[in-house]
């Protein structure tokens, strides 16, 4: 059922796939993948092996007035990652860049499941939207490079405050800022 | 001899491993490692297999005026990753990811032969210059991961003019910009 989920996804993306093309891909009827699995967010995380839920963590970010949603985005990749997440994370990343079918699931788990939530607060249209996310991810997905696999310095050692302070303005400006963003006119 | 300087390299870092000690470690005539490879510089690039000479690329980077020194960044990174060097890149990039020792040596490359030469140009501190360095390396690694390894859209599909008019002015702030730097009081 996970092999059937994982081709599912990365094929169809988060959105797209169902339990029931997923449930048809393993040959299983569809409500023994809800009996395993609950639900289609839940299979998901199951199938990138989720370092973290979104689902309990973006409550608290998408709660920080819009003009700190930059650090507040920061703060969560760190609790993750300075937490016992860290190997999950770090294996997915692994994998996201030695394989094109976890690319395609760590791009949707960052995109689907946690930065279009974000953005979908701030009153954009869909095109500006995924512009500001894909920005966003790209410093994100930096930050987590330099900090916890090549380890570079100050930037490793650096307290989650030095980090927020030092990377959130970045995020912010991609969230809600004056942005030249690509794609658009 | 590559065998031997890999580990040179990445044990000691690129400015403390000698020709010496790699040519001792490779049970060779420095003399010899000297004919190979020229110099260390070139020992170093042959190591890393890296996709682009930054001796090559840097000049023009470096003659930019102080302002225009975040675009001019992005672009040479742009110009190596959209150019013949990609194939080369991305393997280094994955084996970074993958291996500790090459996650050392690709360190050493965007450091020591790339970065390190840029900030040295404007006339920081040397803690200065190591963090301004590491938040640059985070945004340019995290560009690169989204547009050619996740390749996330509109990013991925974006002109190299659309992205440096993003990016460029994030690597800006952190070259020349009012930024909280991590590990300086």
């Amino acid at each position: 059922m996970l092999a059937a989920a994982r081709t599912v996804f990365a094929e169809k993306g988060f959105d797209a796939a169902s339990i029931r093309a997923i449930a048809t891909a393993a040959g299983v009827d569809p409500a023994l993948v809800h009996h395993y699995f609950g639900n289609k967010d839940k299979l998901f995380l199951a199938v990138v092996d989720a370092p973290a839920d979104p689902a309990e963590l973006l409550p608290k970010v998408l709660a920080s007035p819009r003009d700190q949603l930059g650090a507040a985005v920061v703060g969560m990749v760190l609790h993750v990652w300075d937490g016992p997440g860290r190997p999950a994370a770090l294996a997915l990343v692994r994998s996201a860049v030695s394989n094109e079918w976890t690319a395609k699931l760590l791009r949707e788990f960052l995109v689907a499941k946690i930065l279009r939530k974000v953005v979908s607060t701030l009153g954009f249209d869909p095109d500006v939207r995924a512009a500001r996310a894909s920005l966003v991810a790209s410093q994100i997905i930096g930050l987590v490079m330099a900090r916890y696999v090549l380890r570079l310095e100050p930037l490793a050692s650096a307290t989650p405050d030095e980090v927020v302070a030092a990377v959130g303005p970045t995020l912010q400006r991609y969230l809600t800022g004056d942005v030249a963003l690509p794609g658009l006119p």
